[in-house]
């Protein structure tokens, strides 16, 4: 029986991703009150946010509102805020808009932002996608590139405009270029006048020696080929040495190009700052074996945020999976010790591979012993991705969004939105140049 | 037979909404060379955007690539710029880019905007509906009230944050209001730990003595009751004498609020200035009876922007029906010149009726003799608005929405977004509360 005279244990989860939302979830039953803060009112399935930059998924389509998920969890509220520090002595979370929120467990799981290893001013030229409005963003930048160059007289300024950059060879570039060279080569064929779907170049730069390097050697190879016979030119062992408004050096050579698209490296959020805890090079705190960090077990870090050793040596990826694993697995502990208890067992995590698409209806996906490509693995892709989405809407949106681009190669969201004027932004692009 | 010898006519239309279009469809056969000019890279079914603005439909659902809509018409090309002026005098349009296209027909259709009667700094408080940043900033807008309520604990700045006040009664006043007043009663009910459905209020406020004022007394009498029965507190006969940061003056009352959404009036766009023509009180161009402007035969003004006097002393409204049939017949005017003819015929405005709906279910459509209120007038309009969407997607997606809400009462595109970051602007709102 719960003592109901003790007050309710306080928890904090911050970022309302799969880790922190797998966390709410593991505490519905617990005798706590959850609190939930995201600086947006809705989850994000990050894994689908390159289809919303290549226009072919609305952003209503990936999001949901947190509200809306934890509705009926009536233990957990949702604050829409931004942590700006932790006070781990006082147990006291700060926010951007001037609260304190006391805690007595504080889970971290606020993700991860681009790194451009050093080279700050690259962002401006190459910009990622981790949020919403970087992806609508890139979306208009993709194709305010075609409307540029359909009225670009000059030959060598057309083609800048039409070649386009991925930098990082890894399951989001591989997916970006895929879905890049079926936009041009394949979505907008008859619509324009002067520019045809051969005008386009699309270029893949990974330093290391081969694509998604996670993967096996063969899926790797697969997934050059697959791009290539979209039309991709896949460059492999050279690295990008600068980026600037009109051009990327990858090594020595120049390539002029006016898009450019980061996918090579993130850090994770400043969440070690936050807690002045002791973070690896790409900015994750290092946890101990149940995700709490050393010197505060109430305090926890999981996802990408955490940077977890397992008792074989090997590291826990930074994928949806491992986070929702670790939100789970700390929220059934804190529920446990909430009750007084202690959670016996120790966190173990389940792989169930490994998957990354390639444009239309190719993926490879990686299953430790059984490998599989092609159309089969783009199947299995498709449906883990609408499985996995959050909200019966969602899927069946996404669903019919998928077999609709299948059947036509159309995509349906290619809208130049943000800064109210398209034109504008042309003129300005065009001033630039 | 055509003398190809001639070079070909060049006909410019300004705007792609639905009369710029609509012309642009009437010169497919025509031997003349189209360019459309549009500072948005799509076109937008305005009638539904007051749904995208109460989180009910993505911006996509209601907005089609202007190249895809044209891509089949090969005499026609499309540029994304903005016109800044036109010289009658030389032929020549001039755009915010700096180019200069010249035509032997131009077609003005660029619409209308908000129109605050000369109190433009109620703009900043109390923003209007015409396009999709509009629209998602609006989103935003409603949205974040419900958050900040959530989390104010006093009295009085809670109730001012859950009042939502619609200035104009019209068909978009009626429509906002009757959106607003289900999203806050019927949307989010279980989201929110603090506010309630029935702490929201929401006012519609119209000058004149009753709501829809084109439409027959029975039916602005329905609309009022329709509403009433949905929460919503309807004003009339009072005007509104000021807005502020935290107030809306009805006649000499105060009602404070913090989320005012603008209905009230419109102005034709500037194509007054830009051809130097005689406008009404209203900025629209007076036209002759073929659409040309007074001294310039080959200029035509069309849509929203025109004012056009009927044989009988009408005025055509400014509905899309309208805008649509003055394309067709200035598309076919230009194409029987183009091919040295006359088109012998007069313009006559065919008027199916008029329709409005008033939230989930109910509406009012007037044809003339036949009035039809409540289920049987939204079934109507659902039909008619999904039929004149373009493109099958939009017309599924928008379908399968409605459908879904109508069974849920959910609202499917809760995101606030725009400005990166949903807290920071939170918090910039409490800051200059």
């Amino acid at each position: 029986m719960l003592d109901t005279q003790t007050p309710r244990r306080r928890v904090v989860i911050v970022g309302a991703g799969f880790g922190g939302l797998s966390a709410a979830k593991a505490l519905v039953q617990a005798p706590v009150d959850v609190t939930i803060i995201d600086r947006h009112n809705y989850h994000l399935f990050q894994p689908l946010l390159y289809q919303v930059a290549t226009a072919s998924l609305s952003p209503a389509e990936i999001a949901q509102p947190i509200r809306s998920i934890v509705r009926f969890q009536r233990n957990t509220r949702v604050l829409l805020d931004e942590v700006g520090g932790v006070d781990t002595a006082n147990k006291v979370v700060r926010t951007a808009a001037g609260r304190s929120i006391g805690f007595d467990y504080l889970v971290v799981a606020t993700g991860a932002r681009h790194s451009y290893f050093g080279k700050d001013h690259w962002e401006a030229f190459a910009p990622g996608i981790k949020s919403v409005d970087d992806a609508t963003r890139v979306r208009a930048k993709i194709l305010m590139a075609f409307e540029r160059a359909e009225v670009e007289t000059d030959k060598a300024a057309r083609a800048a405009l039409l070649t386009f950059v991925v930098v990082g060879g890894g399951p989001t570039g591989v997916e970006m270029a895929g879905a890049i060279a079926e936009l041009a080569r394949k979505s907008i064929t008859t619509d324009f006048r002067s520019i045809t779907p051969h005008c386009s170049r699309i270029i893949l730069v990974e330093a290391g020696p081969r694509l998604l390097s996670t993967f096996p050697d063969a899926l790797s190879a697969e997934a050059k080929l697959a791009l290539e016979a979209k039309g991709v030119e896949v460059l492999l062992g050279v690295p990008v040495t600068d980026i600037s408004a009109d051009n990327v050096m990858v090594g020595a050579t120049p390539i002029p190009t006016r898009t450019v698209i980061w996918g090579a490296g993130v850090r994770a959020s400043q969440a070690g700052e936050w807690l002045n805890a002791v973070s690896d090079r790409a900015g994750r705190v290092i946890v101990n074996g149940d995700f709490s960090v050393p010197g505060h077990d109430n305090v926890f870090v999981i996802g990408d945020t955490a940077a977890f050793t397992a008792a074989n040596g090997t590291m826990l990826p930074g994928v949806a999976p491992a986070a929702k694993q670790a939100g789970h697995y700390v929220g059934r502990l804190i529920a446990a010790r909430a009750k007084g208890l202690v959670l016996g067992e120790a966190f173990r995590y389940a792989d169930y591979g490994n998957m990354a698409t390639i444009g239309h209806s190719k993926a490879v996906a990686d299953f430790g012993s059984v490998h599989v490509k092609g159309f089969p693995a783009w199947v299995l892709w498709s449906v883990a991705h609408v499985y996995f989405l959050i909200g019966f809407r969602n899927r069946f949106f996404v669903a019919t969004s998928w077999a609709w681009s299948y059947l036509t190669y159309k995509r349906g969201v290619r809208l130049i939105t943000g800064g109210d004027d398209a034109a504008m932004r042309a003129k300005k692009m065009s001033e630039a140049a």
